[in-house]
């Protein structure tokens, strides 16, 4: 770290949600020596338990005042569609100094969430998203090196108090991340389009399937390219429900956008038309092999 | 090899096209020990002298009927669309017992092409298909393990002798390939929802976002699950511009039903349906981990 960063230490990090990005981020932070202590809270106990048994949270809180106290840091690292009520039970009980960030995957709804329940503690809300999921989920999922060389946004807003966003991009940037601020409604859009959509395309094409007479057979034959394109299939179902509300909008528009392309594919096949097909999948072919994903 | 097997060694293989399959297929048999020359003929002679190059094949022919005088094995391992000029072009120099095959990814076309070029010698050609691809191309891609463990399906008919389909067999096992055989008809539908749609809704996705102002920012920030979702999108534009043709109908049915299923998420969706999307994701999630790929 460079003299001009801020100091990363946190001598106590609460801990909302020990899943695989909240526990890869303890973790993460620990192995850079970074953190002291972390305390963990949250609805799922058993997870909890065995967040505190592989040694990514120190202790299991049983009530959240006396937990958050003296935390420097507060992470909400829970499905989107729990930030309001969690951000309801810990406002109250806020230091004044506490920095609080998150994890979620959309960004416009959370800070209507925190406007909403964060109150004065508003100033202190960072915003965060880390680009680095998997269809791996649970504590028993996290690793340590989970953002190295990943891309993470931050999507402060006016109010958001430069200090605090300083803090969280050095924390992330001690994980490994490669940390980037953006506006929240150009993040939502971009994900829509990047994440949101092929998950929902994947998990379309295999619920679509699951559901034949014949899905044994189909499943039995089913190849590499099957794999690959409904790796993100097996996701997490509640965390996915949450963010395509979440990001209604944005993803609809993006459904929108693809069902065109779908029936102009359908067009093209319906007619033969040979060249148009070859066009499209070799504008699709240059533009896969162009990309160099970090 | 147990006695009960016929004997799968080849004196000379005529190979036509030296790409990934056909390469990877020459290059099993020859560390196998069952074949002792190959000679490669086709349209694109650069791939030719490049498969030669690197051991797949031992002779480029300039002619066709020469090289075929003598061929035990002739293999067509071209797109699907090459599939009748080649057949028309090769069956005037066919020997009586000469045995084709061929791996193209549809079989219902391929037999219908067979019926109309290849005259008497269709009782010596095996149609099959290795499954087993990759989005690589080309001979440098081409290895010997291609095929271990993974599936291929026989579609022979009533005409095939049966000596032919046990020579054909054989060889694939010694492949090390798991051979099946099936109907040509129910090959392309179970073809058409594992493989070809998958491989046209990923080239969609592609095509779609590539054409987008903003195209270079949405890659940017793409990460894993786009990588796996798209990777297929990198496929051989030439080939699936034919296997969508030879397999229309097949695809059609399958494309339709999709946007079927994709009307239905949207309207979840424009009704805020969280339970109705969760049991998507729930279905398709629970499948995809049941599934155990070979």
């Amino acid at each position: 770290m460079s003299a001009a960063h801020p100091s990363p230490n946190i001598h106590k990090l609460v801990l909302v949600g020990a899943g695989l990005i909240g526990g890869s981020f303890a973790l993460a932070l620990k192995n850079a020596g970074c953190l002291a202590r972390v305390t963990g809270i949250g609805r799922n106990r058993q997870n909890l338990l065995q967040a505190q048994e592989l040694g990514i949270i120190d202790e299991v809180a049983d009530t959240v005042a006396p937990a958050l106290r003296d935390a420097d840091l507060v992470m909400l690292a829970v499905p989107v569609g729990q930030m309001g009520p969690v951000m309801a039970s810990i406002a109250p009980h806020l230091g004044e100094q506490t920095i609080i960030t998150d994890v979620g995957s959309t960004k416009q709804d959370i800070l209507r969430l925190a406007r909403a329940h964060l109150g004065d503690h508003l100033a202190r809300f960072v915003p965060a998203h880390p680009i680095a999921g998997a269809e791996t989920s649970g504590p028993a999922a996290a690793r340590a090196e989970l953002f190295q060389g990943k891309n993470l946004l931050l999507t402060p807003v006016a109010e958001t108090a430069p200090a605090a966003i300083r803090r969280v991009e050095a924390l992330w940037q001690a994980c490994g991340a490669i940390v980037t601020r953006m506006d929240a409604a150009q993040h939502d859009a971009i994900f829509a389009a990047v994440s949101h959509l092929p998950h929902l395309l994947s998990f379309a094409l295999v619920d679509e399937l699951s559901g034949r007479e014949n899905a044994a057979q189909l499943f039995q034959y089913a190849a590499g390219g099957f794999r690959d394109f409904t790796r993100i299939a097996a996701s997490h179902p509640e965390m996915w429900r949450d963010i395509s509300l979440a990001n209604r909008e944005c993803l609809l528009a993006e459904l929108k956008a693809y069902q065109a392309e779908l029936a102009r594919m359908v067009a093209l096949l319906e007619n033969a038309d040979a060249g148009g097909l070859e066009q499209i999948f070799t504008n699709a072919r240059n533009a896969r092999r162009d990309w160099r994903p970090r």
